[in-house]
């Protein structure tokens, strides 16, 4: 029996070491090309936004930089266009396989979206470089199907673990995507070698993580909110909490389905599928240009001019108008829903963030705390990763209100209906 | 599409309210009778250690204690003598339920280990009394299969949120110890509800959490490595955790084993039922007289004399000996496994703290934190729930060291097989 066991530690030993090897290129690739996006991203950001230079008139080129995206894809991205999708059925059922192509494809992409002006976020991109180099490496490794999901999974979490910062989230969120109402462990070390490696990259790279900057919203949250509450004030606050959490759980289920709408009603209107992201652009260009501001354009994290609505903004009183939430998710769901390309996340944490601040003044709750718990619920409504957005919120604002994080992002989960924004997402199990 | 959207939400929030009003009484209740218990354990604990007055002669009594307890057990309990893999399986497939008795009578006995010295914990203590609990309130509300599975995990977590005062560990573990290799998401509403509600009705009774304990420690963690490392430093770490992760799983899987091989073999060999305890507690007793020391058996969490060995000795340089988790580790697993009863999980705190105090020292890594890593990863590796306990890690010592919670949980419960101290659990998927 001892030998056995012996003879057992050395194979999982030797099981852990084999992918560990397999995991650590991709994880370097793959933190890199993020270092590489994210440090466009920002001079994207930078060039449109820079106020001195006034770049803004930029964004009357989103129609061409629309349909320069839909034309490169349909050209040459073979099934790139698939994205998250792709890679989900992918994991669940190997196909084809995900385009090595769809890597650079997004990264580019992206960039433009948001250069030009579009609403969108960096999520998906991250994951689509990790998937599609993951899945590169896998048919250099020549792995069988087995593997290959194991190592996509890993893709996945190298992607979100680098480009937010957050490595137990990245790993936590590539298990529990992948199906509603279960979170599978049997890709979890892969998983987590991949999303710790990748965001050591990332950060060896030089990129500092908007991660950092939320840190300092975190400590914002701590002084706002830094009293030992009796357990009674507590109750009460838990049910203003679970409250909220309905509404965000709303605002992630609307979220999906616009975008899905969007999406669906353009292509059966328009015959010609260019047109698409021209309709889509101008609908963008003309609500900048009669609401006046470009606070719903772009990444979201910090505002055009001082005193303008953003992620960081939404943490202060006054930091987000009651509509500023539905602005974002519109905006958003028109440039995704139109072919523009980029992630979800940050944009669902600008919604949240800013209904978080609205929904404090109206139940008469911390503004720093409910617009964390925005930022978190939306995205975990939206998604259905109630896991990985507790952990997000440990991650990012600290232990301190785990309990608070858990509630909320357990109730936007059960009340965003059994669909989200990753359609190739199964249902496993009903939420209650 | 709107109506149909509203009146969907609308079943929603009904079945939020129907499960919230099912589960505050059960809550209430288990809540209550784990501050009575808790209560009582530490006037049985604080009996026996009492150095004045010299009530360590109550150990020779042990083996009557046995006696008292395995009799009263088969001529009343019904079949409460399940125990944690009664309620693990009527979950799984509801049969001839837990019987309401498991509750008082593990309530007591458990204390009557502790007062006469045997070495156990408190968790298996809780959850039956949250099992037994949640099944005579589903009898009472004439639930049907589906939801007396819900309720039945909800007074798991209730159980187990309130005892160690975690309330999020409670619900995820009530979720995860089900079955090796995945976590279902299905009953996480009710498991919140039972473990924050638990968690508060004890802390109302004025019982303050051994985790209120554990605060001061991880206050200690936090002074001796409040460093911000450099990141290959922390490559570094991370491996010398890895490293550490492998003998926690180990560990844990060692007193599983142990455990059930004590059963087993005591159980073939005499033909006495109640020679069993005896034998059991005269090989306590032997170890407390030949080793001279009082520091393995009760509950551990701190030490008969100043300088011994317990829990949080664990984690100051020195605070452990070499063979300090092996002893103790041991002596849990004669008690446990000649019939006396209590809990696995503090014992297992004790072996993984004692066991990191020792790796710290053999892999130059800071002492307090390694301590803590086996605290929480033993018990991921004998319970096969590293998430549960990566949240732990979290409740009870804070966001910064979630990295490597997650990875030493994760590392452990991969290194442990799949077996574990419950032997209800199902294997859902392979752990690599």
């Amino acid at each position: 029996m001892y030998i056995d066991l012996i003879k057992h530690i050395g194979y999982q030993i030797k099981l852990l070491v084999k992918w560990f090897l397999l995991i650590v290129p991709i994880a370097v690739i793959v933190g890199s090309l993020n270092a590489f996006f994210l440090w466009l991203l920002e001079e994207a950001t930078g060039y449109r936004m820079s106020t001195y230079a006034h770049h803004s008139w930029i964004i009357y080129l989103l129609p061409l930089a629309g349909i320069l995206i839909v034309w490169s894809y349909k050209k040459y991205g073979k099934n790139s266009a698939g994205g998250n999708n792709l890679i989900i059925d992918e994991i669940h059922e190997p196909g084809g396989g995900v385009p090595t192509r769809m890597a650079p494809f997004v990264l580019f992409s992206t960039v433009i979206t948001h250069l030009f002006g579009g609403s969108a976020g960096r999520e998906g991109t991250a994951v689509q470089i990790g998937g599609a180099i993951a899945q590169q490496f896998g048919k250099w490794y020549k792995l069988d199907e087995k593997d290959t999901k194991l190592i996509l999974i890993s893709g996945v979490a190298a992607g979100f673990g680098s480009v937010f910062g957050t490595p137990i989230t990245g790993a936590i969120f590539a298990l529990e995507v992948l199906a509603i109402g279960k979170i599978k462990y049997h890709a979890v070390i892969p998983a987590l070698i991949a999303s710790v490696v990748g965001n050591f990259v990332t950060i060896a790279w030089g990129i500092s993580h908007e991660h950092l900057r939320l840190v300092n919203i975190a400590k914002e949250v701590n002084v706002q909110f830094n009293e030992d509450l009796h357990y009674d004030h507590i109750a009460l606050l838990i049910g203003k909490i679970a409250l909220a959490g309905i509404a965000f759980g709303f605002a992630g289920f609307l979220f999906g389905e616009l975008t899905h709408k969007v999406k669906e009603v353009l292509t059966k209107v328009l015959k010609n599928q260019y047109l698409v992201p021209v309709v889509g652009a101008i609908f963008v260009i003309a609500v900048v240009k009669i609401s006046g501001t470009y606070d719903y354009i772009g990444i979201g994290t910090s505002s055009y001019l001082p005193g303008g609505v953003c992620i960081s903004s939404a943490f202060h009183a006054g930091g987000a108008k009651a509509y500023s939430w539905l602005m974002k998710l519109v905006m958003t769901a028109v440039t995704l829903g139109s072919g523009f390309k980029g992630g979800e996340v940050t944009p669902l944490f600008f919604v949240g963030a800013t209904l978080g601040n609205t929904l404090a003044g109206v139940l008469n709750a911390p503004v720093a705390l409910f617009a964390a718990l925005g930022f978190i619920g939306v995205f975990s409504a939206a998604t259905n990763t109630p896991m990985a957005c507790t952990i997000m919120g440990v991650e990012l604002f600290g232990s301190q209100y785990l309990l608070y994080f858990a509630v909320v992002c357990f109730v936007a989960y059960y009340f965003s209906g059994h669909t989200g924004i990753y359609t190739s997402q199964r249902v496993s199990a009903p939420k209650l």
